[in-house]
């Protein structure tokens, strides 16, 4: 048998996945789960989108242009000015899901070698593309008690080598919640201008921020238009994560046209998600403004209600809907797998994703485990209850 | 400015993307493209699958198991019985079309550096992905004289190098129409067996046989099973290239496992596309005999018609829906843009894919094209009416 190749045998399996089977498990022992592990939001897909699909009219599903149909590419050009992003049809790539525009950033801009800085914990799957395109992940620490900030910009400076050719930033952060100031995107534009590196920003979170915070772009900053990958997708905005629709920005002339090489080797981006995509953007703006609200006031229950369990410390998400949360236990890996496979409260239990996954030294994550509030009020409520169960009788086993 | 990667600049552009602005440039002036180029089929999708996405009764387009949906992995499963290959769910991944299932293979088996044969001409979006990871493309030329099959083992034996870690084949062959036959992929298992090769089998046509040819699939030979990546896609079966619908699948466990793992970074393949795959397997057998007679009498019509012009030389193909002709030209890749820049027969022309992009050396597609026989047969007709009077028109200039 042939060997398999050495990216093979590098690309890291997830903590959350390895949780799978004794998700299973417990299923199959009747306990019912509540899913607080995955960014799958239980929210409606705009009805215009869905319309869409249903009303169908033509005869063949045929190939898109491979950077996404036009109509489509001139709706989302309309939403970025929307939100202060002027941009046009010729800077944009449709891509298959927000992932495929890491994807092709990182072919077209890193050398197998290079290094990309990136603030942890951050989400994990960036793992996955780095290992795909060789891209070594230089991580700068941010933490709880610092709510999970943009690190202090002379860290992330000491972090930047000969090899550095990017920094990729996720805000607002998944898994973190964090939102990063102006004044700290400014630093870090600065720090992109003077060493000349690339800024990958993942905006997919972009509407969800809370408290009457607002998003700061990337994208404001002009000086340094010609180092920024914009990676975005539709998936969260518009709750329809499986149509596969992301989003490859740039302004920067000679990096769009080498990622549309990489696109056009995969022929098309999804057409019906496309399709599904140009009239979600038709829906009322109330459409959003009601998941914002319902975002908010599941995080309000969430933080509420974790910060009465002893010993656990939450930083207060300002955006995106997840929030570390730091618990009074030896071993995230071990509690997240115990809730699982030896646990339930009135024969239910819940799933959450250990943060180790989202640290490249797992230790820094190991009494730390990311919550998705994807779950409607009442289920939250007692998912919240059934943790809060468990830290005890865990606490008390060990 | 930061530098491209190394990458970004080996990407190939394809000859028949540059003839897009050309094109693009004739639509403007009136002039209507008989469009020969792309294996974009004019067939419908089967009425179960565009029903399935009409009648969608959920109100959350969700992300999928990264594998795919379990139901329908299930269809997939029992086609592939059918067809003779004996598999199971979890054999198989579930991708984004086709292309990723290469993409994946490529970066499960293969280190940057390591060599693939692959006989030429070929299907030129596979440098896409080996550049993407970092694989060396060695051909082997196949000739028209020789109906494009399966170059002597002898030839790609010579061919092997301490680096080759792969055999790459697509059959039956875009863009060469030809079909391999038992005995010569019989040779080609025991050259992946005796120097432990992986054998990637590209068999996404495989209904697409005439005049009482069958496919061999590579399936057959179960001594090189660990060996074999088979990529497959729904796009040309049930004519939906732009759902995104691919198959990874390999009998090789730690194989299948690591390219899962791949899988999982980019969370789901499209949803939507699923759905109707799974439908469309439930559309009656009817539907692919229909469309092979089809394809079976447009492939005659294009053949006898290309035949009656002097100086044009045609391999009859054996199946998928492309051929290889070779014209009185000096240089296809000029002929191609003159066809759309310079020539039109009452007020239409042809566009056609120069087979220079299918080569490693250009040199050896300089007066050849690739002719897709995706038309119904009236429009075909009046095509190669177009090519004809082009042909005549063109060396009269020349």
């Amino acid at each position: 048998m042939p060997t398999l190749s050495l990216k093979a045998n590098q690309m890291p399996a997830s903590p959350i996945r390895k949780l799978v089977p004794f998700a299973q498990q417990a299923k199959k022992r009747g306990v019912h789960i509540y899913h607080l592990n995955i960014g799958q939001p239980d929210i409606q897909t705009p009805n215009k989108a869905l319309e869409a699909v249903k009303n169908l009219d033509t005869h063949v599903i045929a190939y898109s242009n491979s950077t996404g149909i036009e109509s489509f590419k001139e709706k989302l050009v309309n939403y970025y000015k929307q939100v202060g992003i002027d941009t046009s049809s010729e800077e944009i790539i449709v891509t298959t899901g927000g992932s495929e525009a890491l994807l092709f950033g990182f072919l077209s801009c890193f050398n197998p070698g290079d290094e990309v800085i990136i603030p942890e914990p951050y989400y994990a799957n960036y793992n996955g593309f780095a290992t795909a395109a060789g891209v070594k992940v230089v991580t700068i620490t941010s933490t709880i008690d610092d709510e999970f900030a943009l690190p202090p910009i002379n860290a992330i400076e000491s972090k930047i080598t000969p090899k550095t050719k990017g920094i990729l930033i996720c805000n607002p952060g998944n898994p973190t919640g964090a939102l990063y100031t102006k004044e700290a995107l400014t630093e870090l534009a600065n720090i992109i201008k003077k060493h000349d590196l690339y800024l990958f920003a993942d905006e997919v979170y972009r509407e969800f921020c809370y408290d009457g915070h607002t998003h700061e772009s990337v994208m404001q900053f002009s000086e340094i238009h010609q180092n920024i990958v914009l990676m975005d997708s539709l998936s969260k905005r518009f709750s329809m994560c499986g149509s596969r629709i992301g989003v490859f920005l740039s302004k920067n002339k000679d990096l769009t046209n080498a990622a549309t090489k990489f696109a056009q080797a995969r022929l098309s981006p999804p057409t019906l998600g496309q399709i599904m995509g140009e009239a979600a953007f038709d829906e009322p703006a109330s459409y959003l403004n009601e998941i914002i609200t319902e975002y908010k006031s599941r995080r309000d229950l969430l933080v509420d209600g974790l910060s009465k369990i002893t010993g656990v410390k939450v930083a207060k998400p300002k955006g995106a809907f997840y929030c570390i949360a730091q618990l009074p236990i030896d071993d995230s890996n071990k509690f997240c797998q115990w809730l699982l496979e030896d646990f339930q409260y009135n024969g239910k239990t819940v799933m959450l994703a250990p943060a180790t996954g989202f640290y490249a030294n797992p230790e820094l994550g190991k009494k730390q485990v990311r919550i998705a509030y994807v779950l409607n009020k009442e289920d939250l409520k007692q998912a919240i209850e059934c943790l809060k169960e468990a830290l005890e009788k865990y606490n008390n086993l060990n």
